[in-house]
């Protein structure tokens, strides 16, 4: 009975203060949200989709985008990078837009990475939010390969083809297969990557550390290209040492959703 | 009965792990602190200031602080920078000091922004610890548009006259009306700065994202200039957009104080 | 009775959220790490090391390593940089290592200060490992003067002989005596360092502010050496009157272990 209080209390808390990966209930948008067109969605990560169909020149300007793309479909969230990214990639697979700016800020509240900044540039502004509607929709899928616990996280992504938000983020050439292998803290990355290419034969694109292609995030990765099946045994070689250097503390970490590498 | 002691139980918890924008009670002040003359006093958003008399040399030289301000006032804090800004802004109206250091560290104690260290200097005690005691006076005025929930916050901030703090940290002119439209996460702001330059005829003198003007906060904002009435139009039109799409998330954002826009 | 269960549920709730200073305890260690020949141990401050025999040519290559070293010990953790790099320091003294990585995320777990990642390299597999074991063990020495309360917190750090890792973090020349004053957030830092400097004859090595080396921390800090017992006072000046501004918010700051300096 105490216990089950505390519990409560717990999950209360946690959900306030912690990585607040719970999508809101639809049926919690308040009234005056729903008309105001411009809300596309929320999501896991505190992530939320938004579109503006005429975006003032003087944004435009002060940004730098083309002002070719009237409408901008937008991402953004507290928490998660590469989950995004990927399903931001899976979107512009299947709409005509662009990626016209990607920015990672140091974040996660108070967690060890990075929150996200995403924008869809379009000429038509029902592809801007078709855009957004399928990044929110797919997101869920990857957070399945991101495992947590209270003391850091291992991230794992796996493309079979790359498409345009991968190879403006990453280098990736489009078409070919991505694996991203990433620990938090630092120290657990270190041995991820490390074990990720013994694994299989891929070629290391670049890698990110503190000081590195981060926002001075607490961790360490790499992305890979190459054999489609060869990246999925490298980032499935990394998760699992990853795993399981996270559970030294003491606390199995979790899957944020359903794994799907 | 169960429900109020959850209530207390996370109160606490959030007071302990929170944004923290309550000021400290002057009765708790410890016996041995009101016995250092630095200390000038304590204010929301964990800001805290004080006053050193002579600056060292030494540190003088490291700072690269101009050695004719012997005296400094210093305002630091963990949760803001546009109200300590702002603040510090009317303290220089009120005194003769100048402004010689403004940083912005990332920070908010695990939200999406700033944190500040502002110093002032003096050729007297007096006016470094005059500037400081007005800042802090000032300070809870300029938590009144700020409104947040568990998710992020708007910042919104607006002053008919310029002087020259915001000069240096936003570069606009003195004697200028000022105003500053700020959204967090990242795709909050990204509304505003829309909303608020369609509202009113402005001036926008910059912005910043993630990458840009910032510490990596999941922030975007602009500042603008103008007519006074069309600067207070514009905030406004951006701090109405983005406190609905804040309460997306289920929660209805509230300001911190008494809004003054 | 109430007080009991409220108590315990803040218990529970800051060691999920907060600082992370407590090393894990032996018995809660997973089988299947314990059969990780990597992993060595883990310690305060979410910190963890391990070590890899044989890094992979593809990782010393994407991390700049010099070939030479075949293996690498690797210290990082969430919480802290000074403890575990004066841990470090005296680790190479006792061991055929070089430092080849030093990095600082901003982390903390939502704190104001950074996280860490340090790499040993070594031609020998037992050297990078006792470089990790002796760090692990010294660390918790370093977490003593770290005073902190919920606004803030004081490092202090002292080494009679500095070595090679606070040569390269630092520049402080090797075997010199070594003092770092630190204060969190930055404004209690600006007092501190002054008043270090007033209270003994030692030179300043170097500064940090949110803007200038450190990762946009909250943080105000000098290092500086000298004659080993003015080292020792200056450090000394600056906790004192660092520990009482930290109090102003209505908390005692208490060390995070046994104060040794």
């Amino acid at each position: 009975m105490q216990d089950a209080m505390i519990d409560q209390v717990l999950a209360e808390v946690m959900k306030r203060v912690g990585n607040g990966a719970a999508a809101a209930p639809a049926s919690s948008i308040p009234a005056d949200l729903t008309q105001l067109t411009e809300f596309v969605g929320a999501g896991m990560g505190d992530t939320q989709g938004i579109v503006i169909a005429n975006l003032d020149p003087q944004v435009h300007e002060i940004l730098g985008f083309d002002p070719k793309y009237r409408s901008i479909g937008v991402i953004g969230g507290r928490t998660g990078a590469g989950p995004q990214l990927m399903a931001a990639d899976e979107a512009i697979k299947a709409t005509n837009t662009e990626i016209i700016m990607i920015e990672m800020p140091r974040d996660t509240k108070g967690g060890a990475g990075h929150g996200n900044l995403i924008v869809f540039g379009a000429e038509d502004v029902s592809d801007a939010r078709r855009a957004v509607e399928v990044t929110l929709q797919t997101l869920p899928k990857y957070f399945g390969d991101v495992y947590g616990n209270d003391q850091g996280y291992t991230e794992n992504q796996y493309s079979a083809r790359a498409s345009k938000v991968l190879n403006k983020a990453f280098g990736v050439p489009e078409g070919k297969a991505f694996g991203l292998i990433l620990g938090a803290p630092a120290v657990i990355g270190m041995l991820m990557v490390d074990a990720a290419v013994k694994a299989a034969d891929v070629e290391v694109l670049g890698c990110g550390t503190p000081k590195k292609n981060t926002s001075f995030s607490n961790e360490v990765f790499i992305w890979v290209t190459g054999d489609s099946g060869a990246v999925r045994q490298a980032v499935i070689a990394g998760r699992e040492v990853g795993n399981k250097l996270l559970s030294a503390w003491g606390q199995e970490p979790k899957s944020a959703g359903t794994p799907y590498i």
